[in-house]
C-alpha cells in the first residue's frame, strides 16, 4: 500500500490505516483531499457521473481546518481529516439538494447542514462532495437518466450497474474518490451497491440516525449509514453519525456463533455465481465453528403481498412529492414517477392497514428470528446486471429492480439492521453476504460482522 | 362521613379515606362491593343506564379475594379492596366488549383482560362492572341511543347530559357505584364528564398507559385515565395503570406557580356560570400567590382547520370500523356513523399531511407554552346541557358536541396531559378547571394540580 498519497481504491485503505498515516505525519488531510479530487477529475474515470455538482473549495477548506486542528494537538474523532462523500440528498448549507433529479434544480439552497452532515464536519471529516443516486432514491439499480449511471468498477468494460440508490456513493469509494461514503437505505440502497461493488455497507436501525435535512423517500423506512471498506470503518462512522460515539465493539467469538440461514424466499432465483459463493461462504463459516441453522421463515413470503396492497413507500413518497409533481412532474424519470403515483390513490384506511399489517408481521418475524446472533443471506441474489439492457427495456428494469431489492427490503420492513460484507474471491464478481438483525441490535450485528469478516478475509477480493 | 358502608357519593369518600377504613377494619372489601352493587341496583337511581350489562359475581369474588389477601397480611396497592368501574371498551376475559354499541353484541368474548384491567386486578382493585358510554367513544356529550343516557347528578330532575364519552364512568362515581372509574380520553372523554359532573379527572400522556385490549377510536390520540374525587385519587390510579408505580407527587408551592391563561379560542362562547366561576377561580389562584400570565396562543386557532381537512380521528376510526360497518352499519348510531364515514374517502397523503401538520403544530405550541408550570382554562365553556333538546335535534347535538370538545381536544392534539378539577361553589352547577401540560409532564401536572386543588378546596361543591 502506498501511503503518500494512499490509494483509496486499495482494499487495505481503511479508515484505520489512513488515520494512522495522518497521525504518523506521512500524509496531510489536504493531500488526502487533493488525491480524492484528482480521482474525481480523472477523465478516464467515473467522476463526472459520481459527482454531478462540485464544491472542491469546501473539501480543501475542511482539509486545511483539519490539519490546523491536528497541529493544535486535537483529533476530533477517528474520521479526522478523512475524505468522505455524502449522497446528494443530504442538505449542505448554501447548496441546492438535487436527490438525483432535475426537478429540484430551482429550489433555494439549504439554510443549514443536515444533522448527519453537522456531525461529520464536527468530527473532522472532509466532505469531498455529493454523490449521484437513483432519482429520489427510488430504485435499487442505480441507473440515473439525467446525470448518467456511474459504472460498477467490476467489469467496467462491459458496463454494469453499481446498484442503487446510493450508486455514486459506492463508486466514490471503489474508485478512490473518498475513503468512505454516507448513503441512505429504504429498501436496500446501502447494502445493494455495497454488495454489487464489493464494499462493506451498514444499514442501522432507522431511528438511530436522524433523518432531518434529508430528502425523504419513506418516513417509515429511511435509514442512514456508511459504505466503506470494512466492518470497523462502518462502526467508526456509525458512532459519529448516530451521535452514540461508542466506537468499535469487540468481535463475537466465531465458535458457537448462532447464525440463522433462512430458506424461504431469499435463496430463490440466485444466479450461478451468487449460489456458489454463498454455499462456499456457509462452508467456511461452519468450518470456523459457527452454528448454522437452516430455518423456514414463512413470514418472508408475506412481504411482497403487503407491499403489493399499496405498502408504505408509495404513499409516503407521494405525500412528499405531490406538490413537486404538479410543478415539475414532466421532468421526473418516468420509471420513478410511475411508482410514486401508485401512492396517490391509496386511502388513509389502506395506509393504516399497511402499518397495522407491518406491526403484526414484525412481532411474528422477531419471534421467529429472536434466538440467533444474526441472520445471514445473500444481500442480492444476482451479480451486478449490465446497464444497457436495463436502460433499453422497462420490463427488464422493473424485474431486475424487484429481484435486487427483494432480500434487503425484508430487514427494512422489520425495522432491523444489517451489514453487507463482500464474500467473493479475488477475480470473482462481487457478491455480498448480509448479516442482519432485529431492531436496535446494531452493536451485536457489528460484533458478529467482525467475526464473520475475519473468516472471509482470506477469500474476499 | 359514614364509614360503614361509606357513602361513595360523599365528596370526602376518597381512595385514601376508604383505604384507611379498610386498614382499620371498619369495613371489608366485600362490604364495599355490596354497597356499590346496591347503588347500581337502586331502582330510583341511574344504575340501569350506567351498567347495561352486569357481572356482580366477579365483583364479589374479587372483593373476597382482597379480604383474604389482607387477612394474609398483604396490601397490593393503594387500591386494595376498592370498588372501581371500567368503561365498556376494555376487554375483560370471558365477556364481550360492547363499547356502547349493539354492533358488537355477537362478537366472541375477549380471551384475556386488557393490560390496564390486569394491572387493576393485580393491584387488588375490585372491578364493579363495565360502564356505559357514547357509542364507540365518538362524542363528548354522553348520549347513547341504544342503552339510554345516564343523567348527570346535577339537576337530575331536568335531565342533563353527564358528558362523554365516559358518561357511565362519571355517574358511577358521583352516584356511589364505585369510588373511582377508568375512562378513556381521545378528545376530552375523561375531562369533559369530570367537569360536567363535578369530578376530578386525569388524562395522561397517551403513551404512558397501554391501549392493548381496548376498542380504539384514534390510535394517535387515545389515552386512558381515572375519573375520581381528588388529584390524589387520580395519582394513585395512574401509578397502577401506567405501571410506573410512583405514587403521589409532592404538591408544588402555590406561591410563584407559573400559570399560563390562554386568551385564544378557549374563552370564547363561555356561558354566564362558567365565565363567573372561571374569573373567580383566577382571582383565588392569584390571591394565593400563583403568577397568572394571560397569553395569546395563536396556534389554538389552527386546530379546527387541521381537523376540518380530515384530521386523524375519522380515518383512524374508519380503519378499525370498516369491516364492522359492512356487517352491522345499520345498527350504528347515525350521528356516530356519519362522523366515522368521513374517514372513508381520505387519501393516505392527506392523512400523512395531518400527521405532518400535527408535528409542526406541536413543536410551535410546545415552544409557546414551555415556560409555564401549567396551562389553565375552562375544561368545558358551558355547564351540562339538557338531554332532551340534544336528543331531538341533530344540529343542536353537533353544535353542543363541538363546543364541549373544543378546549380539551387541544391537549390531545398536543399529545399533552391534563387534569380537570371542580372549581364551582356548593350549589352551583359543576364547572371544571383544566390544568394541562406538555407531553410527559404528567408528574408535574399532578403536582401543580395538588397545589391548585388546595386553593379551590374552600369553594368546590
Amino acid at each position: 500500500m502506498t501511503l503518500f498519497p494512499p490509494a483509496f481504491s486499495d482494499r487495505s485503505a481503511t479508515i484505520e490505516t489512513a488515520a494512522a498515516a495522518l497521525k504518523a505525519g506521512l500524509v496531510t488531510a489536504r493531500q488526502l483531499a487533493e488525491a480524492a479530487l484528482a480521482r474525481i477529475d480523472d477523465p478516464e474515470g467515473e467522476g463526472a457521473r459520481v459527482h454531478v455538482r462540485r464544491n472542491d473549495q469546501r473539501a480543501r477548506k475542511l482539509a486545511e481546518a483539519s490539519d490546523a486542528v491536528r497541529a493544535a494537538g486535537h483529533v476530533r474523532s477517528a474520521l479526522e481529516g478523512l475524505p468522505i462523500s455524502v449522497k446528494d440528498l443530504f442538505d449542505l448549507a448554501g447548496e441546492t439538494t438535487l436527490a438525483g433529479s432535475v426537478a429540484l434544480k430551482d429550489q433555494p439552497p439549504a439554510a443549514t447542514d443536515a444533522p448527519v452532515v453537522q456531525r461529520l464536519v464536527a468530527a473532522g471529516a472532509v466532505i469531498t462532495g455529493t454523490t449521484n443516486m437513483s432519482e429520489f432514491a427510488f430504485s435499487g439499480i442505480g441507473i440515473n437518466p439525467h446525470y448518467g449511471t456511474p459504472k460498477n468498477h467490476f467489469d467496467r468494460a462491459t458496463g454494469r450497474v453499481p446498484g442503487g440508490s446510493s450508486s455514486g456513493a459506492a463508486v466514490s469509494v471503489t474508485d478512490g474518490m473518498a475513503i468512505a461514503a454516507i448513503g441512505t437505505d429504504t429498501g436496500g440502497s446501502i447494502r445493494i451497491p455495497s454488495a454489487l461493488c464489493g464494499l462493506t455497507g451498514f444499514k442501522p436501525t432507522a431511528r438511530r440516525v436522524p433523518t432531518a435535512g434529508v430528502v425523504p423517500l419513506s418516513t417509515s423506512l429511511d435509514s442512514i449509514g456508511p459504505l466503506a471498506r470494512s466492518v470497523t470503518c462502518c462502526a467508526l462512522i456509525d458512532a459519529v453519525i448516530s451521535g452514540e460515539g461508542q466506537g468499535v465493539p469487540a468481535a463475537l467469538p466465531i465458535r458457537g456463533l448462532r447464525l440463522a440461514v433462512p430458506q424461504t424466499v431469499v435463496l430463490d432465483a440466485m444466479d450461478a455465481t451468487v449460489s456458489a459463493v454463498f454455499a462456499r461462504t456457509l462452508s467456511r463459516l461452519s468450518a470456523a465453528g459457527a452454528i448454522l441453522s437452516e430455518i423456514a421463515v414463512p413470514e418472508f413470503s408475506e412481504v411482497a403481498g403487503i407491499y403489493g396492497r399499496g405498502g408504505l413507500v408509495a404513499p409516503e413518497a407521494y405525500f412528499w412529492h405531490r406538490d413537486l409533481l404538479q410543478k415539475a412532474g414532466d421532468t421526473y424519470d418516468p420509471r420513478v414517477k410511475t411508482r410514486i403515483l401508485r401512492g396517490r390513490d391509496l386511502s388513509a384506511a389502506d395506509y393504516l392497514d399497511a402499518l397495522s399489517a407491518r406491526a403484526d408481521w414484525q412481532a411474528r418475524t422477531m419471534h421467529r428470528l429472536g434466538g440467533y446472533d444474526a441472520v445471514i443471506l445473500p444481500t442480492v441474489p444476482v451479480i451486478a446486471p449490465e446497464i444497457a439492457p436495463l436502460l433499453a427495456d422497462d420490463a427488464a428494469f422493473f424485474a431486475a429492480n424487484g429481484l435486487v431489492l427483494r432480500n434487503s427490503t425484508l430487514f427494512n420492513f422489520l425495522d432491523g439492521c444489517g451489514l453487507s460484507l463482500p464474500c467473493h474471491a479475488p477475480g470473482e464478481a462481487p457478491v455480498g453476504l448480509m448479516v442482519a438483525g432485529l431492531p436496535m441490535q446494531d452493536r451485536s450485528i457489528l460484533a458478529a460482522g467482525l467475526a464473520i469478516e475475519a473468516v472471509l478475509a482470506g477469500q474476499a477480493g
